[in-house]
């Protein structure tokens, strides 16, 4: 592991901002300002991505207490390192992010197609997925995510545009969880839940004026897709029509709208419960 | 409303950073940056805190399209305000916040003591309360807090030192919940426990190492605390060793742990259906 002797202004910006990717080549990686889609953070993000061998890593940036943690595995995969300062890390990555010393640079995961998904499924096998109606805010989509990974759900489905990157924020949210659920992009949703019910999925759909509870749901079928849309605007009407149910999150307080992130939890452990009890 | 006319730069900061509380008195509200203790922005964290008579606002700065939303609570309140740019108040607040446009300079609520809520309680009437362990990330309160107000969750219970402010991040991520449930501070949680047990709660704590797992749970107690830990550190001993019952949250997938606002909303969810059903 080498330490970077150059200032991070010369060594990765150019005076007028744009990344000084002009180095020798092959004496060291060259150090641009990382782009999203390439960097994964945060050292339960990094921590999971070094240990998923599916995950292409390019180059370790590490602070000396973060290299203490992570320094093996990045050793053990033979990846090229640099030891750096945490404010050369914040140069690194372009913008305020909590990267916690560890910053890798990384090619996003290969993630199936739904019918790939599909066709990889044995029939019959039972199957929790999630949908995510143009929900964009990476914090939001990676929490799902990490809940997606803590309750065995086995999929996301998102639509391919409005969708933020499988990387940075959204990684560093899902808390290593990028590794284990993989994300499928589509480019329509409606048509995505009819290939799901052709595939025996029954599709369960939230909504704040959905006559029934939630909480009334005491069976949920082996295969089951639940379908959540954004918090301001809710499912978009063909994929709420794409539902075989809906149901609302009962929030018999004060506030009524929970956090995406946070019902999402409520209906994954309560899914997880069923299943276990089923 | 008045629009602000000089530029913010010269407004608010002194060329070394100071803030800028020259302008001549009387003539319109001083507007160094406002501290976080004192800042609540956000369209539904602003919206909550115009509607709560308790909350002291002294200013509120606001763009057009806020204001199209907001201004008609803010005249009716009698509270001054100006119209800014977005850019004007991201320099208000002095840091990246994500106002949506709506930024209120107000007092941070006045809290009851531990005491004084426990007296204020009467006599046998059901509560569920949540006592948070050291929980320092603000955007992990907020959400709790916003949790708790949807699941009628009466007062959150954390300790005055390791508890961030509030107001500003905390109130953001609430999205108005801080308007409606109490945030009692105290010096010591363990001592807090004691005295909960005296006015009959019993005290739940989540603890990744517990042998009984909370989904096995099919009653509360009709007073109950439920206590989390940092997500790092888990519970305190003392504060572990002051709960009835220390439960794990069971995750059955490949991520073991919980963001602490799911594990909160998961069981916050979980009370209030064992509420309804009791």
């Amino acid at each position: 592991m080498e330490r970077m002797k150059s200032r991070p202004k010369d060594r990765w910006h150019g005076k007028d901002g744009r990344a000084a990717n002009k180095a020798a080549p092959g004496r060291r990686p060259q150090h641009g300002t990382l782009p999203e889609a390439r960097a994964v953070y945060g050292l339960h993000a990094a921590e999971a991505a070094l240990a998923n061998p599916k995950r292409k890593i390019r180059h370790a940036y590490l602070t000396e207490n973060a290299a203490a943690k992570l320094g093996a595995a990045v050793a053990g995969r033979g990846i090229a390192s640099s030891l750096l300062t945490p404010p050369e890390l914040d140069a690194l990555l372009g913008r305020d992010a909590v990267h916690q010393g560890a910053v890798l640079d990384a090619e996003p995961l290969a993630q199936p197609g739904l019918d790939e998904f599909l066709d990889g499924l044995p029939e019959g096998e039972p199957a929790a997925l999630a949908m995510l109606d143009q929900v964009t805010d990476p914090h939001n989509v990676g929490a799902v995510l990490r809940s997606a990974a803590a309750f065995g759900i086995a999929a996301l489905i998102v639509q391919d545009r409005h969708s933020p990157p499988l990387t940075g924020t959204l990684a560093k949210a899902a808390s290593g969880a990028a590794e284990h659920v993989p994300i499928i992009s589509t480019v329509n949703l409606a048509r995505a839940l009819e290939r799901l019910k052709e595939h025996g999925f029954e599709c369960i759909g939230f909504d704040s004026d959905a006559e029934e509870q939630f909480s009334t749901v005491d069976a949920v079928a082996a295969r089951t897709v639940f379908v959540f849309g954004a918090e301001d605007k809710g499912l978009r009407r063909l994929v709420r029509e794409g539902c075989d149910a809906l149901y609302a999150l009962s929030a018999p307080g004060k506030i009524k709208s929970l956090n995406i992130s946070n019902a999402a939890a409520i209906v994954f452990y309560e899914a997880a419960k069923a299943h276990c009890a089923g």
